[in-house]
């Protein structure tokens, strides 16, 4: 056994920091916590109440521009917000912060764990206590939350029921190969699969080979949805088959849904995945 | 394309109901709503804003009795509580309330769509609607929740930080060929995998044949997180090895990570999955 972890994990030495040789932290000052958190898809009603309550007392706010922005503004509350993909050096902002003593929220759209900054923030965490072992004394806890591919699920109905995988789709961190045979291998067992990041400017065309990919092995009439904007005013799902699926209409708002063999549209007109395979 | 859904998805047919021939819905009623909702894995922290304030104001909440002992009774509201296994007579118990004009919860622990009673509506709709069209009159709405694997990864860290599947380890509504072939196909691409009712009682064997299954593929040394009654007061993790991972000490109240091959543990103690393949 590796270890046992209760109410949360702790850090894995709980002695003093050394004054003498601590750069990452404020010589005798007792550490903050970095809090990673996950707003929701979008609307405040889907925002726990745990997530909200720690919004009102944290000293930083660090994450994505757009994210920090759904943070209200007040008194005692410093928003760092940042660019897309840099995502580990917001990990390390943040333990740079809380090892000052402060109270710092990393937050994310949909859940922190889920394609969020919870893995960013250890990969920060792991980097830093290379440069500086007290860096493992900074307690991190992550909050869970609402993701996307549950919201998106939730709107047309529950094709998520059964068996399922979430993928990102993008081969910006691991090889275009290794998403090409997950999708097959995930399709090959009739899972379920929802894709993050399916589409965008800079990769328009992984949609079609993720396409062309699971034809090889599922059925045209396998449903698709595409779920666009979910939890925001004007958010929509497009229902289609695998067969008459365009990729091209598909973009960054997006998140697909591939049906399992089994996926199928009620007479109420929802999504819906049965629990059993016969 | 099948059918595009806005704000959430309606009835496929937006006729009136027959007073004569309808026997699912009392004749000239509006039908009220099947709202289907999941309460979170325990704690009122995790119960989204969206569906504190539905269950504030439905007329009758229904579901598997530990869940619908967490809704406070008031003035105004009938529980209906019934006992597990039972979830396709509890979707339509909540249609035949819904066609009556009344507004109806569904509950579930988790998110209502992983695991929880949203599929099991939608099997009931379908078998409504064999029995009487006008079944497919009765809105239903999906609402979105954080699932149990989702706080079980909070509590330890960031293990679902890359591609995973969530998958049920049971036979009761499949055949275990299956669970054993998903777990293999899932296994040999990496995938991290989060196993719903990993073992009980009348099942106590599936857990060791599972992991029999996955040394095929995968190291010994992979991670492994046994989460046990996340959300609740004594709530704990313990890692360990695939190679040392011992299935006797898994039950019910368990939820089964099985790492990929990067997932690893911190030096804070968390045990979290790099976002990157190399």
């Amino acid at each position: 056994m590796l270890g046992q972890i209760g109410e949360h994990a702790r850090p894995a030495e709980a002695h003093e920091p050394d004054p003498d040789t601590a750069t990452g932290s404020t010589p005798g000052t007792t550490p903050g916590t970095v809090h990673v958190v996950g707003l929701g898809p979008g609307p405040d009603r889907w925002l726990t109440p745990e997530v909200a309550e720690l919004l009102g007392r944290v000293d930083h706010v660090v994450g994505y521009a757009p994210y920090v922005d759904r943070v209200p503004q007040r008194e005692g509350l410093t928003r760092h917000a940042s660019g897309n993909t840099v995502e580990v050096e917001r990990g390390r902002l943040a333990l740079d912060l809380a090892a000052r003593g402060d109270e710092v929220a990393v937050v994310s759209g949909g859940d922190a764990g889920v394609f969020g900054m919870a893995s960013a923030v250890f990969e920060a965490v792991e980097n830093a206590v290379a440069d500086d072992p007290h860096y493992a004394q900074v307690p991190v806890q992550v909050y869970p939350g609402v993701s996307a591919a549950q919201a998106a699920a939730a709107l047309v109905g529950a094709p998520l029921g059964a068996d399922f995988a979430i993928m990102s789709l993008s081969d910006r961190l691991k090889p275009w190969q290794v998403v090409a045979d997950r999708l097959r291998a995930a399709a090959s067992v009739d899972l379920v699969i929802a894709l993050y990041n399916p589409r965008s400017l800079s990769r328009p065309e992984q949609l079609f080979a993720a396409r062309d990919v699971l034809l090889e092995v599922k059925d045209p009439s396998t449903v698709v949805v595409v779920a666009r904007d979910v939890g925001r005013a004007e958010q929509s799902a497009t229902v289609t088959t695998l067969g008459e699926f365009d990729p091209a209409t598909v973009d960054m708002k997006c998140l697909v849904i591939i049906g399992s063999s089994s996926t199928r549209v009620s007479p109420t007109g929802h999504v819906w995945t049965p629990r059993y395979v016969e």
